[in-house]
C-alpha cells in the first residue's frame, strides 16, 4: 500500500473499532487500529466466563487474525496516552502516532458512581480478567464455607450480591444462581443448600428498564423461580468487603459484590480537554466529527450524540451503525460530498435469565421463555467472530446443558511459582 | 461413611494422589485429598498451552468433579505447612488434619540447579500460570518487535531459548518454532523471518536420554528441519533478561529463556526433616514407606525408591504405579498381611517434535514420524481426564492441523481494571 495514502487511526479493537476498520477496507487510505489489549473481547458474553461457563479465550479473538486478510490495515499494541489535535498526532506507550482522520472506539469503563469502596472491594464486569476474578472469587468462597465452622461466616460467603437490574445484572445473577444451586450444590453437597443466596440489587423499581413493563415482570418472575432474591428501591451505598450496606441502613453480610450498575466512558476521554456528559462521553455532532475537528470521529460507548432523542444505550449495536456512519463520512469528505448525519436504528434487545430463557424484544414482537432463549443463543453465535470459537462455545454450552455442569470450574492464581508455596486463601 | 474408619490423607490431586485415592475407594477408609489448586493439571500438554495450542481451561479438570462420585473421599483446597508425624496430624492453611495413614504425592518444582539469575528472569514450565506466562511473554516480544526501530533489539525480541533436551525441551523447542515461523508470521508479515530464532539448549551431547541412541539422532534431525537451532554441550550459567550467558564465554542476546533442564522435589518435601537425596525426594523403603514410620507413604515424583536399577524418572506412569502399591499396601497394612514391594513396569516413552511428528519407545519398538504421532495423540486424549476436555482438544487440535493456526493468541494481563489504564509493556 502506498505511503502517500492518507491514514486513519481507529483508537480500540471492540465492536465499533473492528467494524470501522473493516468499512474503510476498500478505501484509499491507509488504517491503523490501535489497542492496549492484543484481543477483541465479546463482551455480551462476558458474564458466561464469570460463571464458569465459558473458557476466556473462547470469547476473546487475536486482532492481527481478524484484521489479517485487510491489505490496507495494520494493528499497533499500544496505549494512547494523549492525542495532539493541532499537530495530528498521537502519542502512544510505543511512540508518536500521526494522523489524517481519526475515530475514537475506546469503549466504556465500569461507574462506579463515586463509590470507592466499591471499587476497591467489589467486583467490575467489563474485562476479561475481572471476569476470570469472579469465576476465581465464586469458587473460593466455596471452598472457604465448608472448611468454617462458624454458620454466619459460611452463610457470608455464600451469599452473593449483583448490583444493577440491567441485561449484565439479569444475565449475572440468573447464571450465577444456576451455578451454585444447580452445579456446585453437586460437588459440595455438604453444605446446606439454604445458606446460599444470589441477590439482586436494584435501585430503581423495575429491571431492564429498555424492556416493556410485561418482559420486566416476567424476568423478575422467572429469576425468582431461579431463586434469585430480586430487590426493588436497593440503593447500594457502601461495600467494605464484609457487608453491603443499603440506602436507609439496612446491611446484607457477603464477601462478594458483583457490580453490573453502570458504565461510563474510557479514561482516555477525560484526559483530551474535550466537552462530555456526565457519563464522561464526547460530544460530537450528527455526523459523529468533533464540532471542532472534521477529522476526528467518535463512535460507540464514548460518543454522545445529540440528536438522539433518547440517550443512546452503551450497546455493540450502536457502535457498529456509528462505525459504518464514521467511515463512510470519512469516504464522503475524500470526495468533498456532503456528510451523512447518524440516526440510530433499533434493532430490539435480547438478554437471558438463565438456562432455556430469555427475553426479547424485536420491534412490535416481545416475548420471553425458550424460543427467545434460542433465538438469543443463534444471534449470540453467529456474531461471536471465528468459526473455532462458535464450535467451542457451542461444545460448551450443550455440554452444560445437557449435563447441568460446568467446566471451567478453575480457581487461577497469579503466582509464576510452580511449588506448594502461595497460600490459596 | 462412619467416622470411625481409619482416615486416609493424600497430599496432592495430581497423577499419583488421585490414582492413589481411586484405588482406595472399596476400602473401609475415610480418604482426604489436599491440594493447593482446586485442578488437576494435565502436566504433559502443559508445552500446548505455553505455544498457544490449547486452553488453560483443556488441561484442568476440577479435583471435586473428578472425585465427585467416589462416597468415601472429600476434597480440601489448603496448602500443607507441617506435619507431626508424632500426633499424626498435618498442619494446613485451614486448620489441622489428623490422619490414620498419610500418602505424600505433592510431586515436583522447577530445579534452577541454583542459577537465581534464571530463575528470577527466566521462565518455568511447571504450572498453568507459568505456561501462560510463557504464551504471553512470546506474543509480546512479536508486537514489541515490529515497533522496535533498532535490529539488534529486534532480533533479540525474536530469539527464543529452550533449556533442556529432555521430552519438554523437545516439545517446547519443536512447538515454539511452528508457532513462530508458521503461524505468526502470517499475523507479522511486515516482520524478517531471519530474524527469528529459536534455540534449544542441552549441556551434554545429546536429547531424549531415556531414548535408544537412534530416535535420539532422529530427533535433532527433526527439529532442525524444523528451524531449531539444536546446541549440545551448551550449559547455561546466567541470564539477565537480555542475554543468556553459557559455559565457555559465549553469550546469546534474547528476552526470553524457557527454562525445562530440571526438577526436583515440592518445596514441603525439605520442611519434614526427612532423608533426602540430590533432588529434594524422600528416601522410602521399597514398600514405598518411611523407613522409620508405616503409617506414611511417599509416591511420586517427591520418592526416591532405593531398590530401582536406576534413578526413576519424574513422570505420571512412576507416580500412578506407586499409587496403586500405596493404596493396596494401605489395604494389607488394615489386614495384617505382608506388604507389597514396588518394582517399576517401564511401559515406554512418547515425545513430540511438532505436527505430526513424534518418537516413541514401547519395549522393543523403537520408531518415529507420523504414525509415532497419531500414536502419542490417542495416548493422550486418552489420559485426559473428562469426555468434554477430550473434545474441546481435539478441535483445538484439528483445527491447528487443518489450517495452520493458533487460536489462543491472546495476551492475558493481570490488572483487574477495565478501563484502558495500564500500559502493555
Amino acid at each position: 500500500m502506498s505511503q502517500d495514502l492518507p491514514r486513519v487511526v481507529i483508537v480500540g479493537a471492540g465492536f465499533g473499532g473492528l467494524r470501522a476498520a473493516r468499512s474503510l477496507a476498500r478505501l484509499p487510505v491507509r488504517v491503523t487500529v490501535i489497542d492496549r489489549r492484543n484481543y477483541h473481547l465479546f463482551q455480551p458474553l462476558l458474564y458466561q466466563v464469570a460463571t464458569a461457563g465459558l473458557e476466556p479465550e473462547s470469547i476473546a479473538h487475536p486482532v492481527r487474525a481478524i484484521l489479517r486478510r485487510q491489505q490496507n490495515t495494520e494493528f499497533r499494541l499500544a496505549e494512547v496516552r494523549a492525542i495532539d489535535f493541532i499537530a495530528r498526532r498521537l502519542e502512544t506507550s510505543s511512540g508518536e502516532l500521526p494522523y489524517d482522520y481519526l475515530i475514537l472506539a475506546m469503549g466504556s469503563t465500569t461507574n462506579y458512581f463515586g463509590l470507592e469502596s466499591v471499587m476497591r472491594n467489589g467486583f467490575g464486569m467489563k474485562s476479561l480478567e475481572q471476569a476470570v476474578a469472579i469465576r476465581n472469587q465464586v469458587l473460593r468462597q466455596f471452598e472457604l464455607a465448608i472448611q468454617d465452622s462458624d454458620p454466619e461466616v459460611r452463610r457470608a460467603r455464600l451469599t452473593f450480591a449483583v448490583v444493577g437490574g440491567g441485561p449484565t445484572g439479569v444475565e449475572m445473577s440468573g447464571m450465577l444462581s444456576e451455578l451454585t444451586l444447580v452445579v456446585l450444590a453437586k460437588d459440595y453437597s455438604q453444605l446446606d443448600l439454604d445458606d446460599v443466596r444470589v441477590i439482586l440489587l436494584e435501585a430503581t423499581d423495575r429491571l431492564l428498564t429498555d424492556f416493556p413493563k410485561r418482559l420486566q415482570l416476567a424476568t423478575s418472575a422467572e429469576l425468582r423461580r431461579k431463586h434469585v432474591e430480586v430487590r426493588f428501591d436497593a440503593k447500594v451505598t457502601h461495600f467494605d468487603g464484609e457487608k453491603v450496606q443499603l440506602e436507609g441502613g439496612e446491611s446484607i453480610p457477603t464477601r462478594t459484590v458483583i457490580w453490573a450498575a453502570g458504565a461510563r466512558a474510557a479514561p482516555l476521554a477525560d484526559r483530551l480537554r474535550l466537552a462530555q456528559d456526565r457519563l464522561g462521553r464526547i460530544r460530537v455532532a450528527e455526523t459523529l466529527q468533533l464540532p471542532e475537528n472534521e477529522r476526528v470521529f467518535v463512535i460507540g460507548d464514548v460518543a454522545d450524540v445529540p440528536a438522539a432523542a433518547y440517550p443512546l444505550p452503551m450497546m455493540a449495536p450502536v457502535a457498529i451503525q456509528q462505525a459504518e456512519v464514521a467511515a463512510r463520512n470519512i469516504a464522503r469528505l475524500l470526495q468533498n460530498r456532503p456528510l451523512e448525519r447518524f440516526a440510530y436504528r433499533d434493532p430490539g434487545s435480547l438478554a437471558t435469565i438463565g438456562r432455556g430463557s430469555a427475553v426479547a424484544r424485536l420491534g412490535r414482537f416481545h416475548f420471553h421463555g425458550f424460543l427467545a432463549w434460542v433465538l438469543w443463543l443463534v444471534v449470540h453465535l453467529v456474531q461471536l467472530i471465528g468459526f473455532r470459537n462458535r464450535l467451542l462455545v457451542l461444545v460448551n454450552w450443550a455440554w452444560d446443558y445437557l449435563f447441568y455442569e460446568r467446566a471451567v470450574r478453575l480457581i487461577s492464581t497469579d503466582d509464576r511459582d510452580a511449588g506448594p508455596g502461595s497460600s490459596p486463601g
